[in-house]
Protein backbone atom coordinates (compact mmCIF):
# COMPACT_ATOMS: atom_id res chain seq x y z
CA UNK A 1 0.00 0.00 0.00
CA UNK A 2 1.27 3.51 -0.58
CA UNK A 3 2.26 5.74 2.34
CA UNK A 4 -0.84 7.56 3.16
CA UNK A 5 -1.31 10.97 5.22
CA UNK A 6 -3.61 9.91 7.89
CA UNK A 7 -5.02 12.77 10.23
CA UNK A 8 -5.98 12.07 13.38
CA UNK A 9 -6.93 14.03 17.12
CA UNK A 10 -4.10 14.40 19.79
CA UNK A 11 -0.60 14.30 19.28
CA UNK A 12 1.83 11.49 18.09
CA UNK A 13 1.41 8.32 20.02
CA UNK A 14 -2.65 8.74 20.60
CA UNK A 15 -5.15 5.79 20.41
CA UNK A 16 -6.20 6.89 17.11
CA UNK A 17 -2.74 6.56 15.60
CA UNK A 18 -2.44 3.31 17.08
CA UNK A 19 -6.17 2.23 15.55
CA UNK A 20 -4.72 3.69 12.04
CA UNK A 21 -1.41 1.87 11.77
CA UNK A 22 -3.71 -1.20 13.04
CA UNK A 23 -6.05 -1.09 10.00
CA UNK A 24 -3.38 0.21 7.64
CA UNK A 25 0.08 -0.98 8.42
CA UNK A 26 2.79 0.98 9.98
CA UNK A 27 3.58 2.85 6.78
CA UNK A 28 1.44 5.58 7.05
CA UNK A 29 1.84 9.23 7.96
CA UNK A 30 0.42 10.22 10.75
CA UNK A 31 -1.01 13.82 11.03
CA UNK A 32 -1.78 15.07 14.26
CA UNK A 33 -4.82 17.03 14.93
CA UNK A 34 -5.74 19.70 17.64
CA UNK A 35 -9.23 18.82 17.53
CA UNK A 36 -12.30 16.92 15.81
CA UNK A 37 -12.72 20.20 13.90
CA UNK A 38 -9.61 20.36 12.11
CA UNK A 39 -9.25 16.44 11.74
CA UNK A 40 -12.30 16.92 9.54
CA UNK A 41 -11.04 20.08 7.74
CA UNK A 42 -7.75 18.28 6.59
CA UNK A 43 -9.20 15.43 5.14
CA UNK A 44 -12.00 17.22 3.37
CA UNK A 45 -9.63 20.12 1.75
CA UNK A 46 -7.08 17.71 0.85
CA UNK A 47 -4.29 17.98 3.17
CA UNK A 48 -4.53 14.58 4.08
CA UNK A 49 -6.17 11.43 2.24
CA UNK A 50 -7.50 9.78 5.58
CA UNK A 51 -8.74 10.80 9.04
CA UNK A 52 -9.28 8.12 11.78
CA UNK A 53 -11.87 9.30 14.69
CA UNK A 54 -13.09 7.61 17.61
CA UNK A 55 -16.74 6.71 17.41
CA UNK A 56 -18.18 4.95 20.34
CA UNK A 57 -16.43 3.23 23.36
CA UNK A 58 -17.69 0.42 25.37
CA UNK A 59 -18.05 1.91 28.45
CA UNK A 60 -18.98 5.45 28.06
CA UNK A 61 -21.24 4.60 25.09
CA UNK A 62 -21.17 6.62 21.50
CA UNK A 63 -19.34 9.77 20.40
CA UNK A 64 -22.22 12.34 19.95
CA UNK A 65 -19.88 15.08 19.03
CA UNK A 66 -18.22 12.79 15.95
CA UNK A 67 -21.83 11.68 14.86
CA UNK A 68 -22.42 15.63 14.63
CA UNK A 69 -19.17 16.07 12.52
CA UNK A 70 -20.15 13.28 10.31
CA UNK A 71 -23.24 15.04 9.71
CA UNK A 72 -21.91 18.68 9.07
CA UNK A 73 -18.96 17.24 6.62
CA UNK A 74 -19.46 15.36 3.36
CA UNK A 75 -16.83 12.27 4.64
CA UNK A 76 -17.20 9.06 3.89
CA UNK A 77 -16.67 5.99 6.31
CA UNK A 78 -14.04 3.71 4.79
CA UNK A 79 -13.08 1.42 7.63
CA UNK A 80 -13.23 -0.05 10.97
CA UNK A 81 -11.40 -0.94 13.47
CA UNK A 82 -11.98 -1.93 17.23
CA UNK A 83 -8.92 -1.31 19.68
CA UNK A 84 -8.82 -2.93 22.86
CA UNK A 85 -8.06 0.35 25.38
CA UNK A 86 -4.98 -0.36 27.77
CA UNK A 87 -3.14 2.81 29.66
CA UNK A 88 0.55 2.60 30.34
CA UNK A 89 2.32 4.65 33.07
CA UNK A 90 5.02 6.24 31.28
CA UNK A 91 8.27 7.86 32.65
CA UNK A 92 11.45 9.07 31.53
CA UNK A 93 14.11 6.39 31.95
CA UNK A 94 16.25 6.15 35.03
CA UNK A 95 12.66 7.71 37.13
CA UNK A 96 11.43 5.32 39.39
CA UNK A 97 7.60 4.44 40.47
CA UNK A 98 8.97 6.17 44.06
CA UNK A 99 9.98 9.35 42.49
CA UNK A 100 6.31 10.08 41.39
CA UNK A 101 3.98 12.56 42.45
CA UNK A 102 2.38 13.31 39.74
CA UNK A 103 0.34 11.81 36.78
CA UNK A 104 -0.65 13.79 34.20
CA UNK A 105 -3.00 12.33 31.13
CA UNK A 106 -6.63 13.02 29.83
CA UNK A 107 -9.38 13.61 32.40
CA UNK A 108 -11.01 10.24 30.74
CA UNK A 109 -7.84 8.48 31.00
CA UNK A 110 -7.33 9.42 34.65
CA UNK A 111 -11.26 8.60 35.11
CA UNK A 112 -10.52 4.76 33.79
CA UNK A 113 -7.22 4.23 36.19
CA UNK A 114 -8.99 5.25 39.63
CA UNK A 115 -7.51 2.45 41.36
CA UNK A 116 -3.86 3.06 40.60
CA UNK A 117 -4.57 6.43 42.67
CA UNK A 118 -6.45 5.45 45.20
CA UNK A 119 -3.23 2.72 45.69
CA UNK A 120 -0.69 5.49 45.00
CA UNK A 121 -2.48 8.28 47.87
CA UNK A 122 0.87 10.19 47.08
CA UNK A 123 0.41 10.68 43.21
CA UNK A 124 -1.54 13.65 42.23
CA UNK A 125 -3.67 12.90 39.11
CA UNK A 126 -3.09 16.05 36.33
CA UNK A 127 -5.54 16.72 33.57
CA UNK A 128 -3.50 17.14 30.52
CA UNK A 129 -5.52 18.12 27.20
CA UNK A 130 -4.29 14.82 25.62
CA UNK A 131 -2.74 11.01 26.59
CA UNK A 132 0.16 11.20 23.92
CA UNK A 133 0.41 14.94 24.62
CA UNK A 134 1.54 14.12 28.39
CA UNK A 135 4.02 11.81 27.56
CA UNK A 136 5.00 14.47 25.03
CA UNK A 137 5.48 17.55 27.93
CA UNK A 138 7.62 14.79 30.57
CA UNK A 139 9.80 14.13 27.40
CA UNK A 140 10.67 17.58 26.39
CA UNK A 141 10.46 19.16 30.01
CA UNK A 142 12.72 16.70 31.34
CA UNK A 143 10.41 16.39 35.21
CA UNK A 144 11.62 13.59 36.76
CA UNK A 145 8.94 13.74 39.58
CA UNK A 146 5.92 12.89 36.99
CA UNK A 147 4.59 10.38 35.38
CA UNK A 148 2.27 10.19 32.49
CA UNK A 149 -0.83 7.41 31.67
CA UNK A 150 -1.35 6.60 27.16
CA UNK A 151 -1.04 4.59 25.21
CA UNK A 152 2.62 1.89 25.40
CA UNK A 153 2.88 3.29 21.62
CA UNK A 154 3.15 6.80 23.00
CA UNK A 155 6.45 5.60 25.37
CA UNK A 156 8.00 4.74 22.16
CA UNK A 157 7.47 7.58 20.22
CA UNK A 158 8.84 9.88 22.62
CA UNK A 159 11.84 7.43 23.72
CA UNK A 160 10.26 6.97 27.67
CA UNK A 161 10.00 4.25 29.43
CA UNK A 162 6.90 1.83 30.91
CA UNK A 163 6.99 1.54 34.34
CA UNK A 164 3.72 -0.13 34.70
CA UNK A 165 1.35 -1.67 31.82
CA UNK A 166 -2.12 -2.11 32.01
CA UNK A 167 -3.18 0.25 34.91
CA UNK A 168 -6.78 0.60 33.64
CA UNK A 169 -9.61 -0.32 36.07
CA UNK A 170 -11.82 -1.68 33.57
CA UNK A 171 -10.53 -4.65 31.36
CA UNK A 172 -13.67 -4.71 28.93
CA UNK A 173 -12.48 -1.11 27.84
CA UNK A 174 -13.12 -0.90 23.75
CA UNK A 175 -13.14 1.98 21.30
CA UNK A 176 -14.21 1.58 17.53
CA UNK A 177 -12.92 3.74 15.53
CA UNK A 178 -14.07 4.71 11.73
CA UNK A 179 -11.61 5.58 9.02
CA UNK A 180 -12.36 8.51 6.86
CA UNK A 181 -12.07 9.63 2.95
CA UNK A 182 -13.41 12.00 0.60
CA UNK A 183 -14.17 9.17 -1.65
CA UNK A 184 -16.10 5.72 -1.25
CA UNK A 185 -14.50 2.92 -0.67
CA UNK A 186 -15.18 0.36 -3.83
CA UNK A 187 -14.35 -3.59 -2.45
CA UNK A 188 -14.97 -7.16 -2.39
CA UNK A 189 -16.30 -9.28 0.41
CA UNK A 190 -18.84 -9.04 3.79
CA UNK A 191 -19.41 -5.19 4.35
CA UNK A 192 -20.99 -2.87 6.79
CA UNK A 193 -22.71 0.19 6.15
CA UNK A 194 -23.09 3.26 8.44
CA UNK A 195 -26.29 5.45 8.59
CA UNK A 196 -28.11 8.41 10.32
CA UNK A 197 -32.18 9.15 9.65
CA UNK A 198 -34.15 11.23 11.99
CA UNK A 199 -38.11 10.27 12.32
CA UNK A 200 -41.15 12.06 13.88
CA UNK A 201 -41.68 10.97 17.72
CA UNK A 202 -44.79 9.25 16.03
CA UNK A 203 -45.76 5.87 17.36
CA UNK A 204 -44.57 3.32 14.98
CA UNK A 205 -42.13 5.13 13.10
CA UNK A 206 -39.09 3.58 13.92
CA UNK A 207 -41.03 0.52 13.43
CA UNK A 208 -41.38 1.14 9.83
CA UNK A 209 -38.18 2.17 9.46
CA UNK A 210 -37.14 -0.65 10.60
CA UNK A 211 -39.32 -2.69 8.33
CA UNK A 212 -37.32 -1.37 5.64
CA UNK A 213 -34.18 -3.92 6.45
CA UNK A 214 -36.42 -6.90 8.13
CA UNK A 215 -38.55 -7.19 5.65
CA UNK A 216 -35.48 -7.73 3.14
CA UNK A 217 -33.10 -10.10 6.42
CA UNK A 218 -30.89 -7.25 6.06
CA UNK A 219 -28.92 -7.36 9.69
CA UNK A 220 -28.45 -4.33 12.21
CA UNK A 221 -25.41 -4.19 13.95
CA UNK A 222 -26.26 -0.88 16.16
CA UNK A 223 -28.91 1.33 16.65
CA UNK A 224 -29.28 4.31 18.78
CA UNK A 225 -31.86 6.89 19.38
CA UNK A 226 -30.63 10.51 20.35
CA UNK A 227 -32.94 13.79 20.99
CA UNK A 228 -32.25 16.09 18.30
CA UNK A 229 -30.43 19.18 19.69
CA UNK A 230 -32.12 21.44 17.26
CA UNK A 231 -36.06 20.41 17.38
CA UNK A 232 -37.45 19.17 19.96
CA UNK A 233 -39.86 15.69 19.83
CA UNK A 234 -37.85 14.78 16.70
CA UNK A 235 -35.01 12.10 17.10
CA UNK A 236 -32.27 10.89 15.04
CA UNK A 237 -30.98 7.20 14.80
CA UNK A 238 -27.67 6.08 14.41
CA UNK A 239 -27.77 2.87 12.51
CA UNK A 240 -24.91 0.20 11.16
CA UNK A 241 -26.25 -2.86 8.92
CA UNK A 242 -24.53 -5.99 7.21
CA UNK A 243 -24.47 -5.04 3.29
CA UNK A 244 -22.61 -2.62 0.62
CA UNK A 245 -24.43 0.35 -0.37
CA UNK A 246 -23.97 -0.95 -4.26
CA UNK A 247 -26.11 -4.19 -3.64
CA UNK A 248 -29.29 -3.55 -5.23
CA UNK A 249 -31.25 -5.11 -2.07
CA UNK A 250 -29.33 -2.25 0.20
CA UNK A 251 -30.37 -0.05 -2.74
CA UNK A 252 -33.84 -0.94 -2.56
CA UNK A 253 -33.91 -0.78 0.83
CA UNK A 254 -32.36 2.99 1.12
CA UNK A 255 -34.86 4.26 -0.92
CA UNK A 256 -37.68 2.51 1.04
CA UNK A 257 -36.32 4.39 4.28
CA UNK A 258 -35.71 7.41 1.97
CA UNK A 259 -40.11 7.23 1.69
CA UNK A 260 -40.48 6.82 5.38
CA UNK A 261 -38.16 9.42 6.85
CA UNK A 262 -37.46 12.53 6.28
CA UNK A 263 -33.62 12.94 6.39
CA UNK A 264 -31.38 10.34 5.89
CA UNK A 265 -27.48 10.12 5.62
CA UNK A 266 -24.97 7.70 4.11
CA UNK A 267 -22.02 7.74 6.23
CA UNK A 268 -20.20 5.15 3.96
CA UNK A 269 -20.14 1.25 3.50
CA UNK A 270 -16.64 -0.91 4.36
CA UNK A 271 -15.50 -4.21 5.01
CA UNK A 272 -17.16 -5.90 8.19
CA UNK A 273 -14.79 -6.33 10.63
CA UNK A 274 -15.83 -9.05 12.66
CA UNK A 275 -14.28 -8.24 15.74
CA UNK A 276 -16.50 -4.81 15.34
CA UNK A 277 -17.97 -3.50 18.69
CA UNK B 1 -44.31 14.81 51.60
CA UNK B 2 -42.58 12.61 54.85
CA UNK B 3 -38.42 13.40 54.94
CA UNK B 4 -37.11 10.47 52.93
CA UNK B 5 -33.30 9.16 53.00
CA UNK B 6 -31.82 9.16 49.26
CA UNK B 7 -28.57 7.93 48.40
CA UNK B 8 -26.38 9.32 45.48
CA UNK B 9 -23.09 9.24 44.56
CA UNK B 10 -20.77 11.67 45.19
CA UNK B 11 -20.17 14.18 48.40
CA UNK B 12 -23.05 16.41 49.61
CA UNK B 13 -23.61 18.88 46.76
CA UNK B 14 -23.16 16.78 43.83
CA UNK B 15 -25.45 17.03 40.99
CA UNK B 16 -27.23 13.66 41.51
CA UNK B 17 -27.95 15.07 44.89
CA UNK B 18 -29.46 18.45 43.08
CA UNK B 19 -31.44 16.18 40.92
CA UNK B 20 -32.90 14.62 44.05
CA UNK B 21 -34.81 18.26 45.42
CA UNK B 22 -35.74 18.90 41.98
CA UNK B 23 -37.67 16.01 42.01
CA UNK B 24 -38.31 15.50 45.29
CA UNK B 25 -38.46 18.46 47.02
CA UNK B 26 -35.81 20.49 49.60
CA UNK B 27 -37.11 18.16 52.93
CA UNK B 28 -35.26 14.86 51.34
CA UNK B 29 -32.41 13.93 53.33
CA UNK B 30 -29.56 13.07 51.48
CA UNK B 31 -26.94 10.17 52.04
CA UNK B 32 -23.78 10.73 50.09
CA UNK B 33 -22.38 7.18 48.61
CA UNK B 34 -18.55 6.37 47.75
CA UNK B 35 -19.55 4.57 44.52
CA UNK B 36 -22.52 3.69 42.65
CA UNK B 37 -22.37 0.19 44.13
CA UNK B 38 -22.72 1.41 47.57
CA UNK B 39 -25.54 3.42 46.10
CA UNK B 40 -27.29 0.05 45.17
CA UNK B 41 -26.18 -1.84 48.45
CA UNK B 42 -27.81 0.86 50.97
CA UNK B 43 -31.03 0.92 49.07
CA UNK B 44 -30.93 -2.85 48.77
CA UNK B 45 -30.58 -3.33 52.34
CA UNK B 46 -33.16 -0.70 53.52
CA UNK B 47 -30.03 1.81 55.04
CA UNK B 48 -31.98 4.75 52.38
CA UNK B 49 -35.99 4.41 50.73
CA UNK B 50 -34.52 5.79 47.63
CA UNK B 51 -31.28 6.38 45.38
CA UNK B 52 -30.65 8.85 42.73
CA UNK B 53 -28.50 7.85 39.98
CA UNK B 54 -27.43 8.81 36.68
CA UNK B 55 -28.37 7.05 33.30
CA UNK B 56 -27.68 9.30 30.56
CA UNK B 57 -26.33 12.38 29.20
CA UNK B 58 -26.54 14.23 26.26
CA UNK B 59 -22.94 14.98 25.30
CA UNK B 60 -21.40 10.78 26.12
CA UNK B 61 -24.34 9.19 26.40
CA UNK B 62 -25.86 6.50 27.81
CA UNK B 63 -24.09 5.51 31.52
CA UNK B 64 -23.52 1.66 31.22
CA UNK B 65 -22.09 0.92 34.39
CA UNK B 66 -25.53 1.96 35.70
CA UNK B 67 -27.39 0.12 33.53
CA UNK B 68 -25.06 -3.40 34.46
CA UNK B 69 -25.71 -2.36 38.02
CA UNK B 70 -29.47 -2.24 37.50
CA UNK B 71 -29.58 -5.52 35.85
CA UNK B 72 -27.51 -7.16 38.78
CA UNK B 73 -29.83 -5.54 41.17
CA UNK B 74 -33.98 -5.65 41.69
CA UNK B 75 -34.83 -2.19 42.53
CA UNK B 76 -37.45 -0.63 40.99
CA UNK B 77 -37.14 2.58 37.95
CA UNK B 78 -40.09 5.15 39.80
CA UNK B 79 -39.03 8.14 38.36
CA UNK B 80 -36.64 10.68 35.81
CA UNK B 81 -35.49 13.85 36.00
CA UNK B 82 -33.53 15.74 33.56
CA UNK B 83 -31.17 18.54 35.02
CA UNK B 84 -29.03 20.84 32.91
CA UNK B 85 -25.17 20.35 33.66
CA UNK B 86 -24.04 23.90 34.48
CA UNK B 87 -20.57 24.02 36.17
CA UNK B 88 -19.81 26.86 38.91
CA UNK B 89 -16.00 27.80 39.78
CA UNK B 90 -15.97 28.21 43.50
CA UNK B 91 -13.42 29.17 45.58
CA UNK B 92 -13.00 30.16 49.61
CA UNK B 93 -14.49 34.02 49.99
CA UNK B 94 -12.42 36.50 49.78
CA UNK B 95 -10.14 34.74 47.05
CA UNK B 96 -10.45 36.25 43.79
CA UNK B 97 -9.59 34.68 40.20
CA UNK B 98 -5.79 36.02 40.38
CA UNK B 99 -4.94 34.20 42.69
CA UNK B 100 -5.88 30.82 41.62
CA UNK B 101 -3.77 28.82 40.37
CA UNK B 102 -5.03 25.04 40.53
CA UNK B 103 -8.53 24.30 39.85
CA UNK B 104 -9.70 20.44 41.21
CA UNK B 105 -12.86 18.63 39.94
CA UNK B 106 -14.03 15.33 38.43
CA UNK B 107 -12.34 14.66 35.01
CA UNK B 108 -15.55 14.86 33.58
CA UNK B 109 -16.06 18.48 34.48
CA UNK B 110 -12.65 19.40 33.87
CA UNK B 111 -13.13 18.23 30.60
CA UNK B 112 -16.54 19.63 29.54
CA UNK B 113 -14.48 22.99 30.65
CA UNK B 114 -11.69 23.30 28.19
CA UNK B 115 -11.94 26.34 27.03
CA UNK B 116 -11.98 28.27 30.58
CA UNK B 117 -8.55 26.38 31.46
CA UNK B 118 -7.47 27.93 27.45
CA UNK B 119 -8.29 31.32 28.60
CA UNK B 120 -6.35 30.90 31.87
CA UNK B 121 -3.36 29.07 31.10
CA UNK B 122 -1.50 29.98 34.33
CA UNK B 123 -4.54 27.29 36.12
CA UNK B 124 -3.87 23.79 36.45
CA UNK B 125 -6.74 21.52 36.08
CA UNK B 126 -6.56 18.48 38.80
CA UNK B 127 -8.28 15.67 38.87
CA UNK B 128 -10.57 15.13 41.64
CA UNK B 129 -12.59 11.85 42.39
CA UNK B 130 -15.63 14.50 42.63
CA UNK B 131 -16.91 17.67 41.81
CA UNK B 132 -18.55 18.50 45.55
CA UNK B 133 -15.77 16.77 47.10
CA UNK B 134 -13.37 18.92 45.73
CA UNK B 135 -15.21 22.13 46.91
CA UNK B 136 -15.45 20.50 50.03
CA UNK B 137 -11.79 19.67 50.28
CA UNK B 138 -10.96 22.93 49.44
CA UNK B 139 -13.31 24.41 52.29
CA UNK B 140 -11.70 22.05 54.98
CA UNK B 141 -8.29 22.71 53.65
CA UNK B 142 -8.48 26.83 53.41
CA UNK B 143 -5.98 26.51 50.58
CA UNK B 144 -6.28 29.90 49.18
CA UNK B 145 -4.54 29.50 45.73
CA UNK B 146 -7.38 26.93 44.76
CA UNK B 147 -10.75 26.38 42.97
CA UNK B 148 -13.12 23.74 42.55
CA UNK B 149 -15.50 22.93 39.39
CA UNK B 150 -19.07 22.16 40.71
CA UNK B 151 -22.96 22.75 41.17
CA UNK B 152 -23.83 26.20 42.33
CA UNK B 153 -25.32 24.75 45.21
CA UNK B 154 -21.89 22.58 45.89
CA UNK B 155 -21.03 26.15 47.04
CA UNK B 156 -24.01 26.70 49.38
CA UNK B 157 -23.02 23.26 51.07
CA UNK B 158 -20.17 24.63 51.76
CA UNK B 159 -20.17 28.00 52.64
CA UNK B 160 -18.10 29.06 49.95
CA UNK B 161 -17.88 31.82 46.86
CA UNK B 162 -19.07 31.46 43.45
CA UNK B 163 -16.04 32.70 41.49
CA UNK B 164 -17.81 32.44 37.66
CA UNK B 165 -21.00 30.77 37.26
CA UNK B 166 -21.60 28.68 33.78
CA UNK B 167 -18.16 27.82 33.06
CA UNK B 168 -18.79 24.74 30.71
CA UNK B 169 -17.87 24.71 27.04
CA UNK B 170 -21.36 23.25 25.90
CA UNK B 171 -24.47 24.59 26.81
CA UNK B 172 -26.75 21.51 25.71
CA UNK B 173 -25.12 19.95 28.26
CA UNK B 174 -28.10 17.47 30.22
CA UNK B 175 -28.18 14.51 32.07
CA UNK B 176 -30.84 12.58 32.84
CA UNK B 177 -31.32 10.67 36.49
CA UNK B 178 -33.44 8.25 37.48
CA UNK B 179 -35.01 7.55 41.08
CA UNK B 180 -34.76 4.12 42.28
CA UNK B 181 -36.55 2.49 45.33
CA UNK B 182 -37.17 -1.10 46.52
CA UNK B 183 -40.83 -1.38 45.59
CA UNK B 184 -42.46 -0.47 42.11
CA UNK B 185 -44.63 2.92 42.27
CA UNK B 186 -48.51 3.29 42.05
CA UNK B 187 -49.54 6.65 40.33
CA UNK B 188 -52.08 8.08 37.90
CA UNK B 189 -51.99 9.97 34.35
CA UNK B 190 -49.10 9.77 31.77
CA UNK B 191 -45.91 6.89 32.70
CA UNK B 192 -42.99 5.76 31.06
CA UNK B 193 -41.94 2.41 31.48
CA UNK B 194 -37.49 1.46 31.53
CA UNK B 195 -37.08 -2.39 30.28
CA UNK B 196 -33.80 -3.98 29.30
CA UNK B 197 -34.07 -6.96 26.93
CA UNK B 198 -32.07 -9.35 25.15
CA UNK B 199 -32.04 -10.79 21.56
CA UNK B 200 -29.83 -12.97 19.38
CA UNK B 201 -28.17 -11.43 16.78
CA UNK B 202 -30.41 -12.46 13.71
CA UNK B 203 -31.72 -10.28 11.17
CA UNK B 204 -35.38 -9.43 11.79
CA UNK B 205 -35.31 -9.90 15.64
CA UNK B 206 -35.44 -6.42 16.87
CA UNK B 207 -37.90 -6.27 14.27
CA UNK B 208 -39.98 -8.60 15.91
CA UNK B 209 -39.43 -7.49 19.16
CA UNK B 210 -40.31 -3.76 18.62
CA UNK B 211 -43.54 -5.21 16.29
CA UNK B 212 -44.92 -6.06 19.90
CA UNK B 213 -44.80 -1.91 20.50
CA UNK B 214 -45.73 -1.01 16.98
CA UNK B 215 -48.89 -3.03 16.81
CA UNK B 216 -50.38 -1.27 19.87
CA UNK B 217 -49.22 2.08 19.02
CA UNK B 218 -47.00 2.25 22.03
CA UNK B 219 -45.02 5.20 22.08
CA UNK B 220 -40.92 4.27 22.13
CA UNK B 221 -38.98 7.27 23.78
CA UNK B 222 -35.92 5.60 23.76
CA UNK B 223 -34.14 2.61 22.12
CA UNK B 224 -30.29 1.61 22.27
CA UNK B 225 -28.03 -1.80 21.37
CA UNK B 226 -25.26 -2.28 23.42
CA UNK B 227 -23.08 -5.79 22.46
CA UNK B 228 -23.36 -7.71 25.45
CA UNK B 229 -20.51 -8.45 27.56
CA UNK B 230 -20.05 -11.73 28.59
CA UNK B 231 -21.45 -13.60 25.12
CA UNK B 232 -20.43 -12.66 21.38
CA UNK B 233 -23.46 -11.88 18.69
CA UNK B 234 -25.60 -11.19 21.88
CA UNK B 235 -27.12 -7.70 22.51
CA UNK B 236 -28.35 -5.87 25.16
CA UNK B 237 -31.51 -3.27 24.05
CA UNK B 238 -32.21 -0.19 26.57
CA UNK B 239 -36.12 0.20 25.53
CA UNK B 240 -37.92 3.36 27.25
CA UNK B 241 -41.74 3.39 26.60
CA UNK B 242 -44.91 5.67 26.79
CA UNK B 243 -47.18 3.59 29.32
CA UNK B 244 -47.49 1.90 32.78
CA UNK B 245 -46.74 -1.26 33.91
CA UNK B 246 -50.26 -2.00 35.09
CA UNK B 247 -51.86 -1.71 31.93
CA UNK B 248 -53.37 -4.05 30.43
CA UNK B 249 -51.43 -3.19 27.34
CA UNK B 250 -48.44 -2.92 28.25
CA UNK B 251 -48.81 -5.98 30.24
CA UNK B 252 -50.13 -7.93 26.85
CA UNK B 253 -47.06 -5.77 24.98
CA UNK B 254 -44.39 -7.61 27.71
CA UNK B 255 -46.08 -11.14 27.62
CA UNK B 256 -45.61 -10.95 23.64
CA UNK B 257 -41.99 -9.46 24.02
CA UNK B 258 -41.66 -12.23 26.26
CA UNK B 259 -42.24 -15.16 23.65
CA UNK B 260 -39.53 -13.15 21.78
CA UNK B 261 -36.62 -12.51 23.75
CA UNK B 262 -34.58 -14.86 25.98
CA UNK B 263 -33.92 -12.64 28.38
CA UNK B 264 -35.98 -9.62 29.88
CA UNK B 265 -36.01 -7.37 32.86
CA UNK B 266 -38.68 -4.45 33.66
CA UNK B 267 -36.66 -1.79 35.48
CA UNK B 268 -40.06 -0.12 36.59
CA UNK B 269 -42.94 2.56 35.49
CA UNK B 270 -42.85 6.12 36.40
CA UNK B 271 -44.47 9.25 35.69
CA UNK B 272 -43.59 10.46 32.22
CA UNK B 273 -42.00 13.98 32.52
CA UNK B 274 -41.91 15.86 29.44
CA UNK B 275 -38.57 17.41 29.39
CA UNK B 276 -37.34 13.77 29.11
CA UNK B 277 -34.06 13.33 27.36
Amino acid sequence: MAVKKVAFQGERGAYSEVAARELLGKTITPVPCDSFETLFDKVTHKRTELGMIPIENSLVGSIHKNYDLLLEHNLKVIGEVQLRVSHALIAPSGVSLKKISKVYSHPMALEQCRKFFKKHKTIAPISYYDTAGAVKMIAESGLTNSAAIASPYAAQIYKMHLLQRAIEDEKHNYTRFLLLSRTPLSFKGKAKTSIVFSLKNEPGALFKALSVFALRNIDLTKIESRPSRKQAWQYYFYVDFEGYIKDKLINHALDHLGEITHFIKILGSYPYRVDGL
